[in-house]
């Protein structure tokens, strides 16, 4: 259950130098590196392709068709902070668009990632303001009903605490918890060194079965080849 | 209820200058002026992003499976029109190609608006022929059962009489009932006018909090500031 | 039911010059040339917009969370293969990424038809390695359990035999049994060598009505004109 | 596009004893006799098995998460009526309980069609007021904002104008116009009539096929027997 | 790609005798008995609780909103079989009534399984004749153009032969190859005469954890208990 | 993010005789008392009709396709615990069944909430073992990967703690905070004392607009009646 009506304006943001170094390593990879966990469900997808950005989570909790809680949320975003918004019911509303995604950059934000509808796509593709949403809607939002901001929240099926790090990019959106960010980046790191050269021997032809010596698990599992 | 089997040739358009204005106010703003109503359900998409149209509805009924009733559309496009097309029965088939949006231009239409499916997508796009559509598929339709045309009919959940006025961008579809057309579109500019100086003061770093003077109603509603 | 465990090496293909004439044709008119039949659900959509492909059919059939399936089936491309990979179960997770399609394309294939989700969709788009899938997400699968590789298998609702036909583009995905490839090619080509024509009369103003006498027809259907 | 705000007290509702006469011959019979129209779309679901009912709608429109509108509808209902209850945003919360149940019940209204969520259902199912909703939910509603009630809403994809009739069962809801209720009721009895004899020759063992008469259009149409 | 304009109508059913012990063992238990494999996906479900049967196929591929073919199926029905029924693209029209369950019936039919929408589900409940449907709907459906009876179909996502043993209970509907059936029978007998004793021990208080000798497994895979 | 492959022994139940309470009260009384939160999705349904329940959370966390962690759960449960289980990822699979239902009940568990699918729902119910789950499937799970007991988990959206107490009934599932159980069974018996008066009201035809004082606040919200 949520708490209602407060904001937590102390909260221990993940390392900085760590977050950061989650993007160039992408959501895959990092969700890899900690054991194929931490991820957002898939229906989060990116309103224009290519962005890739990582950061710290300031949180914030919506009530349905109601935006009142980003502005208050935008007071509480630090440069490198990623804006991570859930809903207390489901909704497709827009709860933002241009204007706050003004306000919001205009506060260091680097991105938004909302269990809901945004609108103002195009001026926001336009702005390089990334935004993964569950839908597009031009629909309005009130101002009327209280919610909260930096408590943890659910947000397209995943925890995430205030401060935790947060990586986006065209696959998806993953959570780092903060006390692990360090270590989920140094094992991301290690992942990725290895595929430039896997990559090479599979371009010229080597099989996964045999650079990953698959054949003989594949044949004790019982694979049969048949001619 | 739909009446079935017939066309009806006179209808009154929705004002031509006031409806031409729509499509550069954006259906977010549109769908605003006239008090957060009049939006299609978010599910119907552009095939393309970028478009930005506004029109007359010329509306057209089909049968599931059957786009028949699309050819005689054609015929009761006149310039600066949009089809709005809906279907008797849930189908996602590819009721619209590239020969149908050539007949619909040569007629003067701006778009379709359809809660159904198209296919020839590329070739659209090629053409700047712009699609709101359910779905994209390939799947063809025959020609054996009649619908209607410019009666009213529900499109993505909204009831589009003919003549009322269409706007369609990236964020969605609004509908404008003829009569309220000049109204809203006055309403639509001034919200806009007003943006500008919005953004600017938001570049600015100013909070909407501040500018938006919610600080007070946020007490009063009993928000909690905890350090 | 699925025969797990095997794979087929020897796969009879479908005559490759007809099928390499499928990819220009495209999805629609091939399926129309079939009688409105062959097509896997529109809810596999291409991880890109533009490419447009044909070639033979390796099939896969995978373990739900689990891509080990993917591996042997590289071993069985040959140049000019499509691999369509289906899945025992409902599953979105990334079950494909670049190093897959590096190694894929090196042995051969044109594109992936998957009945799950892919990742590293940037990458994939940047190597033009096109994919046609259910989902995209940045979830990773393992390697612990057989599935088949060359078995019939069904795809989005479609069965599909090793070494039929594929035909992919942005409208859907479409499947020729070997058998039928090249009567569907021809028939494709006599359907689509009328377009040029219909399309320079439809865009001079011509009604699909007056085209394809439609007014007959309709009047006996009874279609009514109220003016 | 929704007028709000507004109560049509005086409503022309359908012939009562056609409209009384629709329960028994059940929404499949009543959408044949009317050509195959009229249905709301088939996610309403009964709340319990065996309901049976016609009356004439009076309808309201409600605003997302907010059931006020449903106590102003309360007023307007006279025996023989069925409330018919449209949002103009989804919503699954539950706008309907046992208290409003009862009070429905005490100025008459046979059932409850609601394009939303309703709750009490052990308690409603108890009292037998039937009501056919999207879904079921303990979310409860508040009562801030207006609609409207007797206006024409959409229901379920299906425009519905108050005093129309409706008739709903097992099978599902449908909206049968106010004017054309009589020659409905008279359609629907006559394909009744015959069903009975149709129903002992097919339990009798003679196939449909030589009761319709069905062996030649369908060898007309090419059917091919394979022994 | 589906054969159309055929009935088969000499097809090798499966075992007589071992079919008819599946309905007791249940589809679970045959599907275990598989190897988790066969099942329909979980959309099918009973329209009403407690049937549970098995038979032999007789398949059908009906086209959307169109149930000729039905009719064309029932003369091919024997005793004992179960009728399958594809359609060739997603429709919830109610292809099915009392009139045709009382033809299905004379000719020996025990259930239908139909990836699509069934009606008259009271009086279908009242006769005690079993369908396991995608969907609940009035709609009627023509009868205008081909499908075919007796061929391979994809029923929910699962290729079904004609002559295959079919099970269905209130858990869902499991196909079994012909050529299977016998020993899936057997197989599942094995493991049903395993449980009653099983059940016994976990009633008195035994846990799983020691029954199926789990605790050191999970030791190994690594479980920590925190006190 | 999760905590995998751990077992929390200890936790801290919700007041016992406040959590009993709850049951009767209903799961819509309790998530009004607590201010319309607390509320889990409504997809999940009871897999039959009049279940009425109150317990203590005992959590689990399960791995797609493997119910494991069910087992090594059943130890944990103490009377009066329900057990509330949630899946790393999307999966309808029938993790539960009626061994598993005899074992959680010998250990004295009221019921099982599930954010997936269960089977032997026909002999589930005949035991009077009240289940609310997304799904049902014959679909079988291995035992093959660790997940947790005890930790905090998210179920249908909510976040739910072990010894939370929860209340299920036909209309949904809540969850209460251990903490707040005292004072919301008080609030929610204090919100039911007036029912009873309120509903003898409306049963003698007095409107809630007079009863709840509704049409002065409805008039100064601008609501017209038009006769």
């Amino acid at each position: 259950m949520y708490e209602l009506g407060v904001v937590y304006r102390n909260i221990t943001r993940a390392d900085r130098a760590a977050t950061d170094r989650l993007a160039a390593l992408g959501s895959a990879t990092v969700h890899e590196a900690m054991g194929r966990v931490g991820l957002l469900k898939p229906y989060l997808r990116p309103i224009y392709a290519g962005a890739q950005v990582s950061g710290t989570a300031v949180t914030v909790l919506l009530q349905p068709g109601d935006n009142w809680m980003m502005h208050v949320a935008a007071e509480q975003i630090r440069p490198g902070d990623i804006v991570v918004a859930a809903v207390t019911a489901e909704c497709s509303d827009g709860y933002f668009g241009d204007l706050l995604a003004t306000s919001f950059r205009a506060r260091g934000a680097r991105a938004l990632i909302i269990d809901a509808g945004v609108r103002d796509v195009k001026t926001l593709a336009a702005m390089n303001f990334p935004v993964w949403s569950k839908a597009i809607s031009s629909k309005g939002t009130i101002k009327a009903t209280l919610g909260s901001v930096n408590i943890p929240v659910v947000c397209a099926g995943m925890i995430v605490h205030p401060g935790d790090a947060i990586v986006a990019d065209d696959d998806g959106v993953v959570c780092v918890p903060a006390a692990m960010v360090v270590r989920t980046a140094d094992a991301a790191a290690a992942r990725e060194s290895f595929e430039g050269e896997k990559r090479a021997k599979l371009a010229a032809g080597v099989l996964g079965l045999d650079m990953y010596n698959m054949r003989e698990p594949l044949a004790k599992a019982g694979l049969r080849y048949i001619d």
